[in-house]
């Protein structure tokens, strides 16, 4: 039996799809906690609760931080859509928010339910927050699964960073150097044979269900921004991969633990997830100058994920939608 | 006919074998400045100058900069040898070095040599203070090729950065950011098949020249560092190879142009190449924040070379070596 | 009549004789909130427990963050003693600490009391919690008096900070960067005459009233350190300056509002409180890049103020220490 | 018999004033180089030839740098005039600069004249190269004042810097760093009584000599800036007083050693000479990390001034001016 779900989330397009993947799939999620990222606060959480709707599933949305912790807010409309989703016009969720906020969500449902795996979808600022209320919580959850970072590769959003991360890097790097264990799926993994070509998102319209038709349409902006500025037909879907690895943890074909850090104070490398792959800050003199001056060497502190069952995937993926003969 | 070369080294295990694969294959090397870096400045002028006593090359060592612009001086004995040769015990070169400083040395060789191709086998800290004396330098240069970096990849003396960009970032963003036409070979390209290996360094033995064995024996205490700390048997030639692309362009068999800096400001990040592959900065707004405040995109600056024809390369330096049927 | 008050502290030895100058002055003290700083978070709350319990004065005690929002914590026993009160030996606290959270406290008791005075007597780690969770609260208070800073001065922890904001620069940052009216009372006002002089401090003995006997005793370790250290006979009380303003603000004889921002980001300065005294930012063009890359022009955002009335300061700290004649 | 003189100037206003008073007061000035700051390379070598020129003064003056060592060159002319000088339409000097680089320049003066005094009223970039390229170069210089920095007080740029060493932080720390007996006077010590008010001006105005009336010419735009920005009718002479203070050192009437260091990686603090006037980093445990992590302690290396003789100056300033009864 899985354990409990919380989902934390800036609710954007491949958001609302990782959504549905969960709760499609069967799994127990308590509570979705919004935060601003794509889009500012009140959209994200809008967008969560329209989403859960349309699935009518009957989980609680908390609205938690409107900004990072420390940085300016830089939201992605140019990408998802001025709402998120596509621009399609959706009507307004019928429920409001759950009263509350965010991190009292999260310190309260981590506490009521020991093990509990939380996935983040967005920037890292609520989890932030409930760690620095409450640093006891670490010992409650069972896996953080985080959508966020780029293991030693290029970022989305700058050449060093992945747009979560670098939205909120000292939200992020408070979270890494908590004791909560961390699997960090990197943009990287949604790229080449995960991302979902014009001939996916063919089927996936052929599906004719209300959630596949909504999968596609509250990604029309995305699909649009990615053919103008890179020249791509087709898109790839971060938050629903972070979200099957959490769910299946055997679709991540290839893992390892290592030291991991954000960076915070680069000037072209805010948010950079620096990943010690090659162990080098302990078996080589010297590289803790550069690494982390004065601090002591490193334990392998996450689980990066290196490797996606792409295939299998897309199958999940599409039953979610609703493919039958997936 | 090829342009004349300049040869910026911290002469240590790897440098000799770049300079014997440059002195080997009839390059026309106009002088070698030496540069602190893997070891002292007085011990790299003592080793290039042994190299080219053994080669029996007629050419002049200048001495540089002692240390980085700004940063404390880090040598890598511990990887080389005490001597940066593998502690081999050898005589003391008969030449002194040439009088005159290695940055009078760049300006006049320059200046005299129009097309110039440069070769920074270490630090760049020569470099960066001869174009901080005379910015025209330049226009005089034909290509820069250097040995430095990684480009979108894990470092090898911090999880972020190469050694010889490490060492001496400030003086890498000062030549990063000039006009000079540079193509980086980042320190991954050695890794792999590219790497001399177990059987590699068999062959190389039995070839019986005195450079062949000399380019064994100085490397053999990073052979037996990388045995103890990597538990791999061989050795990776960063310099020989970056040689390799400046004699022969055609080994780097991949190879694009994009906008490349040197991050010099992060905690976790000091030295990084940050190598704008996906031309985020340009195309998505609110990267150009991160990547830096305030100032205008970038145009792409830098080659990056991607590949290297690892058999074609490794045939050549044994032919350098002695091997008369490669 | 005056508006309630909330102390947030990091309750050491001038911490406790600022919360016996509150209470014994009739200050309508609201709530304490203990956070960690001179020492951890438990002690803090059991000082400030200790000293309430001393004074009779029935306020709570809520206990808030027990560590800066990114940084390492550094208490400072060895100024105030192994327990921040002199190692005297007190006796454990009768009454435990209220129930929930600090940052639920402000959160609160700020709501509920409009026009609120809060008084800062150490990092400001609590008070950044509950701005970043709730951030309409900045409306909510009337005054924020921050012992913090050290305005176009050298500091008393590092050459350019002082202690409180250094410990928890991004605390003070987000503090001082949102709407709430901020008096700044750096611990230069504590110095010269203000300071409590071998004389000052036989005449508050000689009081011989319980709470007299326990500002002396508990600041004795700081009078040892004070004596050792920089050679002084007496001791500076930033703590009580700072609350003296906050209960009598005419205390403050010179004050002006400037634009002030906490530096983060240095190698030297961590921590420091930048203030713009002479309107450089915006008078002088090119300041803007070194003020705040990329930012627009700040407006006056905190009232520093320069002097205090030391001779009416010292005057109704000994009133309220019991000397009936002042 | 004082000791030879080498001048570094980015030569406007007040830099020319400090030639006057060097010349007039018949110190040995060996070589005067320039660099780029208040004005560009070309323009501040001409500016310098200009007064040397007006002087009747045979001194060679010779061109360095054009930019600082990393930062983008930030000129002054809104303060000092398009030209520097007041915009008065000065004549070309007839003499061209003097063949060599000011970097070469300052190591040859040096080494010829052990004991030389260097007074730097730029920014420090050539004095940074001269070093870096000739370590050993401090041994022979007898005494360097720099104008530039703010002790423990605001600075006239940015709320915490001064102009010479905000423009070249890096070359700053070069040469704090290095063992070069360094005697700072920052920019305060030209504030108040030392800053020539209307009647001063008036004073000078009727000396009727050439260079009387040249000083005052050439600060017009600074006294018109002054009047604009500032609502003050007069004008500090910051490189003046420092000459004062090479030519007399008695009349720096307060003055002590600290360790002094240059922030180059603040956000809000660039260029910060950050004096260490009450020795916490020595005195106060944790105070390092702040200061300079991972940094052994620092002993004091800089002479700070804190006092001038303003009258004394004034009276050696008009005399250079002519006036025969000072």
């Amino acid at each position: 039996m899985a354990p409990p779900l919380l989902i934390d989330t800036d609710t954007a397009s491949d958001d609302a799809v990782a959504l549905i993947l969960a709760i499609r799939s069967g799994a127990d999620v308590r509570a979705v906690t919004a935060v601003a990222g794509n889009v500012p606060l009140a959209q994200a959480s809008r967008n969560a609760r329209f989403t859960l709707e349309l699935l009518g599933a009957d989980v609680p949305v908390f609205e938690g931080a409107p900004r990072p912790l420390l940085r300016e807010p830089h939201t992605a409309e140019w990408f998802h859509g001025q709402d998120g989703l596509g621009d399609q016009g959706y009507a307004p969720p019928r429920r409001a928010a759950a009263s509350g906020h965010a991190v009292t969500a999260i310190i309260d449902t981590a506490r009521a339910n020991p093990g509990l795996t939380i996935v983040t979808l967005g920037p890292m600022t609520n989890l932030a927050l409930a760690l620095l209320q409450a640093p006891d919580l670490a010992a409650s959850i069972g896996r953080m699964v985080v959508m966020g970072g780029a293991a030693c590769t290029v970022g989305n959003v700058t050449p060093a960073a992945e747009y979560n991360i670098w939205c909120d890097p000292e939200a992020a790097r408070v979270c890494f150097r908590s004791p909560i264990p961390i699997e960090m799926v990197g943009w990287e993994l949604c790229r080449g044979a995960a991302a979902l070509d014009a001939g996916d998102i063919e089927r996936c319209r052929a599906l004719g269900t209300d959630v596949a038709r909504f999968a596609v349409d509250s990604n029309s902006a995305a699909l649009a921004a990615n053919r103008a500025l890179f020249n791509e037909d087709g898109v790839g879907l971060p938050d629903p991969v972070a979200m099957a690895i959490a769910l299946w943890p055997e679709l991540a074909t290839r893992k390892s633990r290592h030291a991991v850090d954000v960076e915070c104070e680069g000037t072209l490398t805010r948010g950079m997830t620096v990943v010690d792959q090659l162990d080098v800050v302990r078996k080589m003199p010297g590289s803790r100058a550069g690494w982390a001056p004065g601090a002591a060497e490193r334990e392998p502190n996450v689980t990066v994920c290196w490797e996606l069952d792409a295939r299998e995937f897309k199958r999940r993926l599409f039953r979610a939608l609703g493919d039958v003969s997936s």
